[in-house]
């Protein structure tokens, strides 16, 4: 069968977006996502969007978002940003403000003005129990109103970490340089450390002003990628807990430059951030 | 400027195949092939292989090609495969063996009835100054008509190598197993050592018979890569002149299956492979 596909990025993290309202996508499996994601043998993304119909009453779209792997993703804001220039462009839809059904509800999306698109992430959630973390018996300090947990390094260096859930669990850190922060090495072991039994994604900022931080992110069975939306908002949800940073938030990633914004606990984060349409293509599988 | 591309690739080697004759790419710089060769931002390539009009009386066609970090690429192996199938996909030509001109001469390639292609590659250089290699005060030992040349690893161990140039230097060694050689460390140590003045691209093969090797290549300046064609060609000719293998051998390499023919000394290596067609894409630049 033929397909029509869009290739899109944003901030580098980049989707194959499949429109599966004009083309019966229903028989594909998990072999053809791997097989379209291969970067040699077939299309290359890190993940694939599926632009689909609700349903649920009054929602406008549904998406379902694919891994390399072929397993399904929860959600992803640097998706989202892609689905809503995907609509907007393809014409399937008029609206600023969409709605959207995900695996784990209903999101409200924007499009700006200047082309980027806001992203409600939710509120984060900052309790060490739901992250899930083990913190018995481990060091702590607060910080502003923040808690920090302390973990040993094999190498016998200690980290005080922040402990935020943006329904993925991640694990920041404050760095002086990020650039020369060991991402690879102390990612993987901190993914795996036995404070995080379902592992834990790794932030590592730099905090180059109050309302400007560079990030790089270890991320959970992928190692550092170029854009972490989620990743973000846990780092800049960290920073303002610990009475380092001030919303909204400017966060410098490899892949571009996305701004965080939080008015505190309880409080849902917004994500603004480009979304790019590469090329369109036609495959056949 | 929008472009029309085809995403191509041979035993994983991928290209981006540009019809210059239907299009003018006269205005792009290497920014551009770097842009479009972009795994992430761009379309994603090794490769840009150009298919344009010959300069030469009674020569098909023209092809460039041109490298991920935009440098010209004297030829490719696994790109004239995809060349010869686009060429035919696309009816550009109704031939079965079609010219080519590129950069260093004239290539005569055929489509077999089997849709694979088979590489004039031409023959290869059997002189260790030429390729260049400097095995001044080196030792030395005969096998078959090859002459092996003794290289020390920084951990001490010993390597015996053939030296076989292709227009590109090959250094290689037999392995008895492939898959747990040492080809990235090994590989960066041999490609850089003193013995080869303009580095060499390292071999590592497996004879599993006389007429099958697996094989695994350290690409000079991008590491190891699904397919060399190149080096298949210079792993079967060194394994045919020590007394180990007999033409024509199978080569299996990561991503896939050629195959090599070689008469012997004084003639041309014909290699035969696959050509795969991914997708067609419309890009704006």
């Amino acid at each position: 069968m033929n397909l029509n596909f869009t290739k899109m990025h944003g901030a580098g993290n980049d989707f194959i977006v499949l429109n599966a309202m004009a083309q019966d996508l229903s028989g594909l499996t998990a072999d053809n996502w791997r097989a379209l994601a291969d970067r040699h043998f077939g299309i290359g993304a890190d993940q694939i969007l599926l632009v689909e119909r609700p349903t649920i009453d009054g929602v406008d779209f549904k998406y379902t978002i694919y891994n390399q792997d072929g397993s399904l993703v929860e959600n992803c804001g640097n998706g989202a940003r892609c689905f809503v220039k995907y609509v907007s462009d393809k014409a399937l839809t008029d609206k600023r403000e969409i709605t959207v059904q995900i695996a784990t509800g209903v999101m409200v999306l924007t499009l700006n003005d200047d082309d980027t698109v806001t992203v409600n992430m939710g509120a984060p959630s900052l309790d060490a129990s739901t992250l899930p973390a083990v913190v018995d018996g481990c060091a702590q300090r607060e910080q502003g109103s923040d808690t920090l947990y302390e973990v040993k390094l094999s190498d016998g260096h200690v980290r005080w970490l922040s402990l935020v859930s943006m329904g993925n669990p991640h694990a920041v850190q404050i760095v002086n340089d990020v650039d020369a922060a060991p991402v690879q090495t102390e990612g993987a072991e901190l993914e795996t450390h036995s404070m995080f039994p379902r592992k834990v994604n790794v932030g590592f900022m730099q905090v180059l002003n109050q309302q400007h931080i560079k990030l790089r992110v270890f991320e959970r069975g992928a190692g550092e990628t170029l854009a972490c939306g989620t990743g973000a908002c846990a780092a800049v949800v960290a920073g303002i807990r610990r009475g380092e940073l001030v919303s909204p938030v400017r966060v410098s990633v490899r892949g571009g430059e996305l701004n965080i914004a939080w008015a505190g606990a309880g409080q849902a984060v917004y994500m603004t951030g480009p979304a790019v349409t590469v090329f369109d293509g036609q495959v056949s599988i």
